[in-house]
């Protein structure tokens, strides 16, 4: 009788619905408080002001539309895992089991293994974002889904749902309806007492519509939530709860938020309920659209003598790609710099396809990655100090959910420059090697920055293409022609000997590969023959490649990037674990650059190719 | 006659200083517009609507007072240099000069090297959260002081601002005015176009008293500014003004955001000014508080038999600090996870040293941050996931600032167990060894724990403690006495030979030390003698303590944290960069841990006591 909640009744539920979630309530009550006392922990005072709110979401999703559930406040994982055990997308008692328990997905924070679950959350406050880019994601797939994000009340004094309260309005996000599990108790104590805060304000501000109702009042929350999708701005509903409601003694108790009941309180507290309760048919929400990749289309190949910055290289190339897919299936997002990261044209061809986001830099990559997810191959371009150092937790997030989100991060390195040591993002490859499965590109010139993109757009896995900002010159072998010629394909994890000598081996990647290749010329001049390998997928190494680079009996690796958290520390912790001894200089960033033209801070670093041929030079005579 | 516009005009200026401001205006417009130039790169549009600003509220300022100005879109690193040095602060053709040169202390971004300069700003949406924690010290410093912060209309979108907007009302911080340069025009294009905001309305839902002026009429501004003075809560200005002021053709030009005017364009606009113009005589602005110190203590020594979690053991040892100093120059921050951190004695006893925080990481990380700078002993507790992973930007920037922020980062590691992946931290010292000027603690054991926290509180340099969540062993000598006695007092960057054996030698640190112990235990019954080797300082590593380890031709390292990211790493580096030729096991976490008990999550990754005897086993007979 639940199963078309939607369809079925226009405006209201009728008494026999009601009833029928109540009963399901107060089963799915007993289940988490009998997981969390099993689990021996898990956060019941929440789980059971929400999971009214998570049944009768589940309740009205319809799975044919492409209607989607976030649960933003990972902590009530064992009301989500509740409601969707008595709503009949799992079984009420394997929860109950496995909860937090080795080997089982019901785990303490939701997780993407357990059906119905469409993002695994845990960092509060990024909810909101995640439905910003469900919704936006089948906005432009054609789907009129309606995409609900249930929050908590504490997480609401995070700064990135100011973010994507204004992005979603923007955006005109208008089939986005959240729900606030009101309860007025954080984990430390009362909302008044931790951190006053107006929410219904915050979202009027926004430009929201917002209705305050009783939430275990299923036909007033239904009400509104059917009111809000007749909205032409995005809604949110305030429903107010109290937190370990149904629990003699313990409503209103913020020492519940994380705190199970003990066995024997347990016992005395099965809420009256007998049996194993009612439980409906078997019910799958829709799965988010799988990723489908866009054609690379036809490389462009610049010729030796041309010169360009490799952001614009990034910028040509994911235009011409964007042309042949007319924009479909691509979503490119900016945080207001795109003349800067060379996202500009794409804003004035493919309106549809692009997210200004403005300077919220959190939102943007939390919404971005959720769009990927969601199966549109997306972009997110900015500053490398903004879109790496200033959004990790982001890109943490988005990588324990495996979000194909593709970076461009422009800026990288003392190569910015005259902007100072803010700007200059010296840690990222350190940053990024924590990612499970984000793929480091560094290009190190035009041409591989194109066959770069062109691969990006097609693969499934999440990238971050790693650029300088100066103009760099096109890299050619020694007869002159570019090294990456029009048969350059990029694979994930090649290298590339652009010079061979049995002297000494330089190891370098990205925009110091020129640099290299200078070092290389004069070195060269004075009867030295040293090979010069590109790395260009930093934290993969070919151990063949390595071991050669090792026979010359002098290593030399080249960077900019802070020296003790760069590909040196790579190479000869790869050196020591696999037995190949040699002589190993690591050359890269000490500390922050004042505000200079990079060929000074470089030098001031000891980075030039002069310093370079140097290192060499006394690393073979030593 | 500028001197003293507080005490001397109560209400409003008179028609002189209005033209002397007028004046002095113009004058660092030409400033702006030729070091801008000279540089050929810059931010002239934002200066030159913020400069105004700034000169009044440089002029306004009372050192004696104590006073403070915080710039906080840094990129008009132009205005601001031009305004101080109109007002007396520096010499106006030095900047010209040295604006974004090699060795001039005029950055990009407001330089610490500059007087004037409280705070280095850079990485937008941070400055009210820096004047939060300037505010905060200055109260409990016993002083008046008034703090100003400039912020652009662009960042207002950032939802750290949200944060500190709630933060500055409930701690009362009502000596907090903060201005707006309200020119609507971002770097993009105009406010309304790249995302539209309500920034007044965002004011008045956290509490704010909000005026909106005319930025370029002196008298209008001075007088809301006067009357923020007496608000009993914190007050924002909203000065509306026009980008690129003063230069025909150029005003409210969003192109001039970021592109100095092109030198034949400067000499055809140099605002039909002539000469050097006015300077102001010397000034200064109030120096921040110095760090102080607190007196650490007597040591708390656990006996061999005491079993409890190192939070635990922080939380007791910074109370008894409290004590001492009566909370006199201390100040903790808690992210509503005050009983889970062990703060929330603290909280009770020294409720006027202790800052509630909420659900907020961003704005506690800046604020405390700031409030070290301004010399006040500032621990901010969380776990390490939202402590260092979801504020690493903040981290970042107080690193920048050589702020002596004190860190306190519980659950570390696989050990946090049931929470899952979202809290698992696993990636903390890859972050951590980015930062310049943070000193990297892991304590092993209650008593080093202990011993560290009284260390803490007498430097003035940044630390970490990064603790695990779990009940945890007293290390001991082989005679079962503590290992980390009455006597211990901890050295920054000392490591521990708990153990001495010739076979090989085990490297770990914090709490996977009581299983190296255990693993050298076993071995030992097996007659294989290994040395277990404890780092205190991960990033700071002994080069005879490392070479004595290598010396057994087998060196195994052990940790709980990513294997790629952590010590593993460093040693093998190490080894590699100093000719020291051994065999090399890394044992770390390979990827994130489901859900289970924290010993479960161990031997699922091959990191038991016994999993480490065996690999050193194998790695002997190799």
């Amino acid at each position: 009788m639940l199963e078309s909640i939607r369809r079925w009744a226009a405006r209201n539920l009728d008494d026999r619905q009601v009833a029928l979630l109540s009963e399901l309530t107060s089963y799915a009550r007993r289940d988490i408080l009998r997981m969390t006392t099993e689990a021996g922990s898990g956060h019941p005072g929440g789980s059971l002001s929400s999971v009214g709110i998570y049944l009768l979401i589940l309740a009205a999703l319809d799975a044919e539309n492409g209607d989607q559930l976030v649960v933003s406040h990972g902590h009530t994982a064992a009301g989500i895992y509740a409601a969707l055990g008595r709503m009949g997308f799992v079984e009420p008692e394997k929860v109950v089991a496995g909860f937090r328990r080795k080997g089982s997905p019901y785990e303490g924070h939701p997780s993407l293994q357990v059906p119905g679950i469409s993002w695994c959350s845990g960092a509060l406050g990024q909810g909101l974002s995640v439905g910003c880019g469900f919704a936006a994601a089948a906005r432009q797939q054609g789907k009129d889904s309606r995409i609900y994000v249930v929050m908590g009340d504490g997480e609401q004094s995070k700064g990135q749902l100011s973010e994507a309260r204004e992005f979603a309005v923007s955006h005109g996000l208008n089939r986005l309806t959240a729900v606030i599990d009101y309860n007025r108790q954080q984990a430390s104590g009362s909302l008044e007492n931790i951190l006053p805060q107006q929410i219904a304000a915050k979202y009027r501000a926004a430009g929201w519509t917002v209705e305050q109702v009783n939430g275990h009042d299923f036909s007033a929350l239904y009400q509104a939530l059917k009111r809000a999708e007749g909205n032409s701005c995005p809604s949110v509903v305030i429903a107010e709860t109290v937190m370990g409601c149904g629990v003699p003694g313990r409503e209103n108790d913020y020492t519940f938020h994380g705190a199970p009941l003990s066995r024997e309180k347990l016992e005395s507290c099965t809420l009256g309920l007998k049996g194993t309760g009612p439980r409906m048919p078997k019910k799958e929400t829709a799965a988010l659209s799988g990723f489908r990749g866009l054609d690379g289309g036809k490389r462009k190949v610049y010729p030796a003598d041309a010169k360009t910055d490799l952001r614009s290289a990034f910028g040509t190339a994911l235009l011409d790609v964007a042309r042949s897919s007319q924009g479909k299936g691509l979503a490119v997002f900016d945080c207001d710099l795109m003349e800067s990261v060379k996202v500009s044209d794409i804003s004035k061809e493919f309106p549809a396809s692009f997210y200004e986001s403005g300077i919220a830099e959190e939102n943007a990559v939390t919404t971005a990655a959720a769009m990927a997810k969601a199966g549109m191959v997306t972009f997110a371009a900015g500053f490398s100090a903004f879109m790496i150092d200033e959004v990790y937790s982001q890109l943490r997030m988005g990588d324990i959910n495996h979000a194909p989100l593709k970076i461009a991060a422009t800026h990288c390195g003392l190569d910015v420059g005259e902007d100072g040591k803010t700007h200059q993002c010296l840690d990222y490859l350190s940053l990024l090697s924590n990612l499970r499965h984000m793929q480091v590109l560094t290009p190190a010139d035009p041409n591989q920055t194109d066959a770069m993109v062109r691969y990006m757009v097609q693969s499934g896995e999440a990238q971050c293409l790693c650029m300088g900002r100066s103009k760099t010159a096109v890299l050619t072998n020694e007869d002159g022609t570019p090294f990456f010629g029009k048969d350059y394909q990029f694979r994930y994890g090649e290298g590339h000997w652009l010079r061979r000598g049995k002297d000494a081996a330089i190891i370098t990647f990205g925009m110091m590969a020129p640099k290299a290749l200078e070092a290389w010329e004069e070195l060269r001049r004075r009867g030295i023959e040293v090979s010069v390998y590109l790395i260009s997928c930093p934290g993969i190494y070919s151990p063949e490649d390595i071991k050669a680079t090792a026979n010359t009996g002098l290593v030399v690796t080249y960077e900019d990037h802070f020296v003790e958290s760069g590909i040196g520390k790579d190479i000869g912790a790869f050196l020591a674990q696999n037995g190949l001894f040699c002589k190993l200089a690591c050359l890269g960033v000490k500390e922050y650059g004042c505000s200079a033209k990079p060929e000074e801070l470089y030098q001031m670093q000891g980075l030039s190719p002069a310093d370079l041929a140097n290192v060499i030079i006394r690393g073979i005579s030593s």
